[in-house]
Parts: C-alpha cells; sequence; structure tokens
C-alpha cells in the first residue's frame, strides 16, 4: 500500500471515528436519569425504543474506555465508561451470577439467554476500565465474569435441542478467543495464552474444513459436517471476523506463519463464499453446497460482516504485503462507504438489501449499537499507523 | 361476483389444489420406510433435509383427512393420513405428553418448543381422521391432545421472558379459535362454542383497536399496547387470517352481523396496513406507527399472508356483497398468481423480496408445507360453490 493511499485511509478511519460516529452516540445516548446508555436510535437519533439490552451497555463502555486508554485520556470517554460500567454492575447481574440480556430503561430484567455473550462483552469492558483506573477491585470483577463465561461455554450444550444431535457453533471458541485477547491486553497478563491457543486449536480443528475450502458455522462436537439446513449453513462475516482475530493473534506473536496462513485461508475460502459478484458486499448467509438456505435474511448485507472484512483484509495485506489483499480491502471497502454511511445524520446504517438499498433506517436495536463500526474504525487506523513503523 | 367469474376461480382453486398442490407432495413425501412425510423439498422437489418438522406432520395429516371427508373419499388420502398420524402417535410425544417440534427421519426427537401450537395441529390432525374412520380412540385422542394444547395456552406467560412486562400474543386466541372449530366441525360437537367464543372475546377485547384502526400483535395482559420494538410490531397477514376466522364463524352462525363487522373491521384496517402500495402483496411486518421494524425480513412477501388475505377478502365478498371486497380479492389473487407459482415444478415459492422476485427456492422447510396454500385452494373452492345455493 503506497504512503498517499494509507494516510487517506487513516483519515477516513479515524475522522469517521472522532467525527462521525462518536459524536452520534455521544452525549445523545447517556441516559442521566437512569444510568446507561440509550442505544435504539432511528437515523436522526431519536429514540425508537427506552429498553437497554446489556450487549451494548458492556460493548460501548469497553470501546470508551479503550479509546480512553488507547487514543487519548479524554475525561469524557473515562465518565461515560464509568456510567455504563455503574449500569451494569447495578442492573445486569441476574441472583445466580449470569446477566441479563435485556433489562427496562430503569434496570428492570425482561430476559436473559442461555448463551454467555453478554457475559464475555461485559468482562472486557471491566477490564478496559481496570486499565484506565488501574483499580484492582475492577480488575477482580473482570476476572470474575471471564471465569463464568469459560464455565457457560465449556458446558457447551445448546439447551434448546435434545442430545440426539450434538452441535457446537463456532461463535463460542470465537468470541472466547477474542475475550481473552482483550483480557491479556487489558490486564496485561499472558496467562491469557493458554485460553488463546484452545480457542484457536478448536476453530482450525472444528471448523476449518480444507477440503470443501470453507469455515463452517455449525458442526457435530468433533467437527462433524452435518448434511442438514443448520449444518450446511455458512456464515461468511463471522468466519471472516474469527479470520482477522487469528492474524490479529499473529501480529501479536511477531507474524507467526502458521497463524498467518490459517487467518488467510480462512478469509480467502469466505470471501469466495461470502462475496456477492452480482451487486458486490457480503451475503448474510450461503449454504456449503449452495442449496437454498432457510433464514429469511440470508441475501441481505448487514454492516457488521462488511466492517470485519474491511478489517480482515487489511491485516492481511499489511502481514503479507500481497497485493491481492489491498485490492480486496479496496473492493469491500469502497462497496461499504458507498453504501452503508447515513450522510446527512452520520453514522452507518445496518441492514441494506442484497443491492444495497437500505432495508430499515435505524441506527440501534438490541444488536447493533456503537461496536463494530466503532472498533473497525479504531484498529484500522491502529494498524496502519503501526504500519509505518 | 359474476357466474364466470365464480366459475373460473373455482377452477383455479380445484384445479390447482388436486392437479398442482397435491401432486407436488403425493406421493413424493411419504416416508415409506421410516413413516410420516419428509417435507423440506427443494422447487423441483430434490430433499434438502430429512429432518421433520411435527407442525407439518400434523397440518398435512389434517389435510388429507379432510379432502377425505369433504371432497371426496379417496383411498389414498387416508391411507397417507393414517400414515401421517402413525407417525405422529408413534414419534411425536415425550414423556411428559407435550409434543416435540422437530425430530429426525427415524423420529427421534432434536427439539421441544414452548408453546402449544404443535399440538393444535395435531388435534385437529386426529379429529379429522376421526371423522374419516369412525374410530373412538381417535376422537379420544384429539381431545386429549386439544385439552393439553388448552391448558398449555392458558398458562399463558412466555418463560423466555421474566415478569417485569407481561405480554401475550394474537396467536394463543387465533390459532385456539380455528382449533376449536375444526373439533367443532369433525366431532359435530357445538359444546366447542364456548372455546370459540371466548377466544374471539378476547381477540376483540385485547388485540383488536379502533382508536388505532388495527390489530395488535403483542399486548400486555389487558390489552395494553406497550410502546416498545415489540410491542408495537404489526403482522397484517396473521391479523388478517384472524379476520376470516371470524368471518367463518359469522358464516357458520347463519351471518351473524356482528362477526361479520368485526370480520371486515380487521381485515380493512389490516390491508391499509399491510398492503404495498408501491410493488403491491402483503408486507410481513410494519410498525403501528410507522417507525423501523426490527425484524430484518419485515418487507418480503411470504406466501401464507397472500393465502390468508385471499380467503378473507373472498369470504368478506360472500358475506357482504360488496364490490370492494371482490376488487382488494382480484387484487391479492393476481398478485399472488403473478408471482408465487412455479410454473414449471408446481407449488408456490414462498419466500420472495418486496418486489416479488423469488428469494429462495425452496417449497418445504419447518414452517412451509402443503398447509396454507392447500387450505387456502380448498376452502376458496368450497365457499364458491357454497355461494351458488
Amino acid at each position: 500500500m503506497n504512503e498517499v493511499r494509507r494516510e487517506k485511509l487513516i483519515a477516513v478511519y479515524r475522522d469517521g471515528l472522532l467525527e462521525n460516529t462518536l459524536p452520534f452516540w455521544l452525549p445523545r445516548c447517556v441516559d442521566e436519569e437512569q444510568g446507561g446508555f440509550m442505544i435504539a436510535r432511528d437515523r436522526d437519533g431519536s429514540l425508537l425504543d427506552t429498553d437497554k439490552g446489556m450487549w451494548q451497555q458492556g460493548r460501548f463502555t469497553w470501546l470508551l474506555a479503550t479509546l480512553y486508554n488507547t487514543v487519548e485520556p479524554r475525561a469524557e470517554w473515562l465518565a461515560a465508561a464509568r456510567h455504563g460500567l455503574e449500569f451494569i454492575e447495578r442492573h445486569g447481574f441476574d441472583a445466580d451470577g449470569q446477566m441479563w440480556f435485556h433489562v427496562t430503561r430503569e434496570g428492570k430484567p425482561i430476559r436473559k439467554r442461555r448463551y454467555f455473550f453478554t457475559e464475555t462483552f461485559a468482562a472486557i469492558a471491566y477490564a478496559a476500565c481496570a486499565k484506565a483506573t488501574g483499580e484492582a477491585a475492577l480488575e477482580d470483577r473482570a476476572r470474575e465474569i471471564y471465569a463464568l463465561a469459560k464455565v457457560g461455554f465449556a458446558a457447551g450444550a445448546n439447551p434448546k435441542f435434545t442430545d440426539v444431535r450434538p452441535t457446537k457453533g463456532m461463535g463460542a471458541p470465537m468470541i472466547s478467543l477474542a475475550t481473552a485477547q482483550e483480557m491479556r491486553a487489558c490486564l496485561g497478563d499472558d496467562s491469557f495464552n493458554a485460553d488463546i491457543d484452545a480457542c484457536i486449536g478448536e476453530i482450525q480443528r472444528d471448523f476449518v474444513k480444507p477440503d470443501l475450502e470453507c469455515v463452517m458455522e455449525t458442526v457435530g462436537p468433533n467437527g462433524e459436517v452435518l448434511d442438514h439446513f443448520d449444518g450446511r449453513l455458512l456464515n461468511p462475516g463471522h468466519a471472516i471476523e474469527g479470520a482477522w482475530f487469528i492474524l490479529n493473534e499473529a501480529r501479536h506473536r511477531g507474524n507467526d506463519p502458521a497463524l498467518i496462513e490459517l487467518g488467510c485461508n480462512m478469509l480467502d475460502w469466505m470471501w469466495v463464499r461470502g462475496w456477492d459478484e452480482e451487486h458486490g458486499g457480503i451475503f448474510y448467509f450461503r449454504d456449503v453446497h449452495c442449496k437454498p438456505v432457510q433464514e429469511y435474511w440470508h441475501d441481505m448485507k448487514f454492516w457488521w460482516p462488511h466492517n470485519e472484512t474491511i478489517l480482515a483484509t487489511l491485516l492481511a495485506h499489511l502481514l503479507t504485503g500481497e497485493d491481492r489483499y489491498e485490492s480486496m480491502h479496496r473492493q469491500v471497502h469502497d462497496w461499504s462507504y458507498a453504501h452503508f454511511p447515513d450522510a446527512e445524520h452520520g453514522e452507518w446504517y445496518g441492514y441494506l438489501h442484497r443491492d444495497g438499498r437500505v432495508s430499515v433506517t435505524l441506527k440501534g436495536n438490541l444488536w447493533k449499537g456503537p461496536f463494530h463500526l466503532p472498533r473497525m474504525q479504531l484498529l484500522a487506523w491502529q494498524w496502519l499507523a503501526d504500519s509505518s513503523d
């Protein structure tokens, strides 16, 4: 990548983060009356729902503390992170220690889910705040919640189903990997490497299929490919997100060649599976044998697979120097920036039709909030800035 | 409706049922080896998944026995209905009496759900087979499963959620209403009228909102409109299906004017909410205040709302004689027949994009099977034939 392009991209990501994405959410979403953040916003920032999703409380708290830790120590970022953490601490946990998924504006619980994703987002929120403040109690809490999620994921079985056809999802080792990486970074504790190795080992052993040239989303307990709707289902954006988690680990380990090969294979294969040759962009779901997919939104273009693919292609280029990754990066970057940003009100739309038309104007809900887009902007900026060293 | 149009429509529905829809499924989907029906089919009838959804086992069994009872006593229809019922009896029930939702080809359980819809489809399957065969044991079983579903729906609370913001869905009184109507018809027992009255009463009291001119899909326990994503969500096709259940009750009760008014209001209001003025067809979801809808497939056109809207507009016309219902019927009939049928392989596609392009080619899965389309064809044919009397 030449210097002009590099500088231009740094400005797009950095200014996009600091002057477009963050100002959409701050101070708007801070609930001064009841604590936490009100994320469910329409395109102009108007409130669609006062309810609070705990994923977004944890993720935005993590983002704010991470900006404080890695960009600059702005007091308002730390104050907002503390504000988020207080709401999580006060209203995030059920009596059994597990976290709520969805609460009212006041923090009364509406719904708990039988997975441990909420806990992983809370763990990194506490860890990033521990780093920002140096408070040992926050570090202890981060470790406690991390341990809870680890036990939860290890228990494994999906309680919605009988044990007739056991399955496991790529989501568990992937989120566990990213969470352990963040814990290690924030707490400066290399003992998380064991968990990171275990997650990468499981992904490589059970989900990555060189013979099929793809990454499965759901497999049997020993990586069996199951010839049913759910077993055949591929989630290219998710697999590509996993690819950059692994490439980022390669980077952390002095450009470990085996991890670069693994991450690049995952990216290459799932790019072929996921890129829409007709309209551009990354499909949400595909079938491993190109059969019909049961999920209704299979061919829609969601914001987050594009954030993840921008990161994966960029990091693959920076680690390998290969031109083709620069051109894949340009391809997904250009398509994304041509379709997702809202030029009038800032931030990105989340949900486009296959051809790039906006399907729904909302900017936030229980699943979309200030996370994938600003994380992409922050990391891409940092990686590009570091690459000049 | 003039006689030429009436005769033409009878032919479309009758011949569509007997010469197009049924031959797609019979004998193809009958699993001679393991019993039951294999419904998960691609557009050409090829098998996509050997798994069996218990909704479809019950619904197709009901359809086959109902054809035997109401069209003509063809031995192959009764044999296939018995074949379905045997699989349901052998593999449909958990030890606690509740039914499985999803089983393997061999009938091993994969998943149970925390609602009682499967039970309602089994109850009408047993009831229709009881009528076809005169076997008292089948009638007993139908009553037993009906009672189980009734208790389940009455228990009400949705176990996914806490009791902080209790809600109830239109689905429970609607399916209970249709199930009780079918039980009454098959078993010749007017004592089901009490349940029917209770269901209609609940729909009218808690879900139908004259001030908003709409039918809510989810409300508080006393019909409160909840200003959150889920509370604002409208499902026009579902409400219009409820409208014809009520119009059909009006018809059963000698054209009861209060029920005709209720059903026609529901249809009129939800037609305005659901009809896509730009592309035609019925939207899947709308927001009561026209805000963004969270469900990704909100603007897609599914087959079943079109089946239900064809029935509701037709019955409204036959009951009231109003021209506008004939023209609404023509409008939804013409749009549906222009977009859903597969001219090459028969049956209908299930899932179209907003503009009518096919989103996915499958003809059957856990939710789509030989039910909404052939039920529409059968009832529309019968109603039109009866209307000449």
